[in-house]
């Protein structure tokens, strides 16, 4: 667990604000679920080494009790779950396909590391109750939308889907040990095809099938389209496999008026997290050059509301890793640009109360602006001390009007950042002002 | 706990944009806190009660291990006690005097009733580190600013200050009991004179001093500067009455240029809430006409970080109770108004795939210019089905495009409401529709 410094929550407000943004442009609308949910409704669904992460909650009043504790309530472990509950819950008041945003935090009893917290905020967006492709382009254009706002300069939206896998591998021979196999792949972006080979081998998998499997995922094209058309003629007797060539080529489809969003497409037939649950497409967004590994994951999981007695309800969804991807944006220097751009505006500097009230309006129309300005506290305090704090918050402006001001009717502005002052009539300062900080 | 709907989370969402800026624009920097603190940290903090209402969190890891439950995690009960230990803990990464807002949720285990719940949002804005009464006022106008900015049609921003009540207890010789007598003086505003009397009389106060004290607290004025003034010779012999007089007086004088402000402002002897912690001024909202009781509070508090080892540093702030004041602003209407305004705003009907390619730079530039829009999802569906959705979700606007517009390069545009059809060229679209969605 952690505090969030003004500076850093300034920054994740920022990013909430403009992902939020995106979201409601495509049409998605905000939920909340409570941060306890029932034990029975999370324990069992996230598989057993997550069971062992789940925080669970006591009242006072039931430890003072005595009796033997209950355990009936746990935090919630991630968005995805809950929304499934609340669906299911509240199908009567929703309107189908129901396109939901989310960002709320979860809590996860793991150990700490480096760059892993008990309690982060996931960001989820999802499309609730429809088996249409066309979901899967759109959150391609939200992954690129909120990517872009946030000025990730850098990032790649790989794509697979179940059926692509499922057909290789079965081509492979190895049908059979899907699940297994899958685990093995996943893992080729870090240990490598030698690593894999070797993690097949010691699964008992005969090296001639697992080459032939390593060899189908590195079939490479120029574009995504390209590749798509190979997998066509060389999955043409698997049923999963036209499936996924299908639907990929659909979803490229609906894309195709979007070519800057498509130009950040990859299909990679080696994406195969989560492939325990997704039965469709599955997303993985990562940002080459940040150090970082993957910023946001999702899919299509045809069966989302199943476990809570409504069956037959697809859903399709991407979560954004906000925590990573404001790693990947200070790693870039993306705060360093826009904070120059964020910095408070004016200090009021008081030589005596009276300047407060000469100057009060002024204060208020810029404020009215949008601009943030703050008086001093105490105009008994000592112009260093007052400019101190200037400083240190790091105002872009200082105010004052002394004495010779205050005959004139006029007021000084200080630039902090040149030293450059002018001296302006009070009823023009505010115009002044608002053009300075918007440069 | 509840789940919070669509159009409860994006009117609450709403509520927390418009408070947020005008934080900003004041000079205060958002902060986040853990969900979970430290047991000790809030254990005693609140009061006996309170104590009885704090939730544990144990991971399942110590549960499994089957030693002694350790219960030293907590989730948060306010936002106060959790800033009061951030400023101890980050004091040499701050700027001082600090000012921070915090909007997170804080967790009860109070028996659920109407408009209580065991998870709420708590709204705080509070400055650490100054005596300055600037502050006061400042917390003021934002209260102001806030209320309108959420359009609550009437409020009425009470202040006291403990030395005022301090000075008139005195005077009618009940000094050794402040504490008791506070309790029954809050109670005024519900049970009336006769009420306070009586339970003074209980607690063994003579009726004559109880006569004493409910005539000094009747004191009434057309202005606070006049209820002051009047203060001012009633209390001069009382140094915590002068001092009260002295700084509400103070407060008020910073006020002086915004009359707009200060015509909402009320002294009200009888608000005695949590004074057995504020020890200067205390705050208190109502909206009158809205039958929801206070919708913010808050207080100077001398010694805020004292309990966790740093003494003399004093903290002023209020906190605004963001779900009554959604309950006031729903019973005054506000809500109907706004979403007039907020409505989705256009739905792309499908009569094939090909219409979404001739439509997409139409709908990408009209999310650019902000407006939310949708493609239905499938363009194999009924018309009905299509307008169905759109009526649903309260589109404003249906955007087709069937064979007589696709040959000519048109769109219809169908006002949902109205039932008016505008054929327009499709470059001719956006500029429409962005003016006539901000009508």
């Amino acid at each position: 667990m952690r505090d969030v410094l003004p500076q850093q929550a300034a920054r994740r407000e920022w990013m909430f604000a403009a992902v939020r943004e995106v979201f409601r442009r495509h049409g998605y609308q905000p939920i909340e679920t409570p941060a306890m949910e029932r034990t029975e409704t999370l324990l069992g669904k996230y598989g057993e080494e997550a069971d062992k992460l789940l925080y669970f909650v006591q009242s006072s009043g039931s430890i003072a009790d005595g009796k033997p504790l209950e355990w009936d309530k746990a935090l919630r472990y991630d968005l995805t779950v809950p929304l499934a509950r609340f669906v299911v819950r509240h199908r009567n008041e929703l309107v189908f396909p129901f396109k939901r945003y989310q960002i709320q935090n979860v809590w996860r009893g793991d150990r700490p590391q480096k760059g892993r917290y008990r309690e982060f905020f996931q960001c989820d967006v999802d499309v609730v109750g429809s088996d249409s492709l066309a979901h899967e382009a759109d959150l391609t254009e939200i992954l690129y939308e909120c990517l872009t706002a946030l000025r990730l300069p850098a990032f790649e939206i790989r794509i697979n889907h179940r059926g692509l896998l499922q057909g290789l591998i079965e081509q492979a021979g190895l049908g059979d040990r899907f699940g297994e196999v899958c685990v093995a792949i996943d893992k080729l972006d870090k240990i490598g095809p030698d690593g894999v080979r070797k993690e097949l081998e010691q699964r008992g998998i005969a090296a001639e099938a697992a080459e032939r499997l390593l060899n189908a995922l590195a079939f490479a094209s120029e574009t995504p389209q390209g590749l798509l058309e190979q997998l066509s003629s060389s999955l043409a007797e698997s049923e999963p496999g036209h499936r996924g060539v299908a639907e990929l080529g659909q979803v490229l489809k609906f894309l195709e008026h979007r070519p800057e969003v498509l130009a950040k497409v990859r299909i990679d037939l080696t994406l195969a997290r989560g492939l325990d649950y997704y039965t469709g497409a599955i997303f993985e967004v990562v940002a080459p050059g940040s150090g970082i590994g993957s910023i946001s994951g999702g899919g299509r999981y045809a069966n989302l509301t199943g476990l809570f007695g409504l069956p037959g309800v697809s859903g399709v969804g991407v979560s954004l890793g906000i925590d990573r991807i404001y790693d990947a944006l200070e790693a870039f220097g993306v705060f360093d640009e826009l904070e120059a751009g964020t910095a408070p505006d004016a200090l009021f500097i008081l030589f005596s109360d009276e300047d407060r009230a000469r100057l009060a309006p002024l204060m208020q129309s810029l404020r009215a602006a949008g601009l943030r300005c703050e008086w001093y506290e105490d105009s008994g305090h000592k112009l260093k001390k007052q400019f101190g704090y200037a400083d240190r918050k790091a105002f872009k402006f200082a105010l004052l009007s002394g004495e010779e001001e205050a005959k004139n009717g006029s007021v000084k502005v200080k630039n902090l950042k040149s030293g450059e002052e002018t001296v302006l009539q009070i009823d023009q300062a505010e115009s002044w002002l608002i053009a300075a900080v918007r440069i």
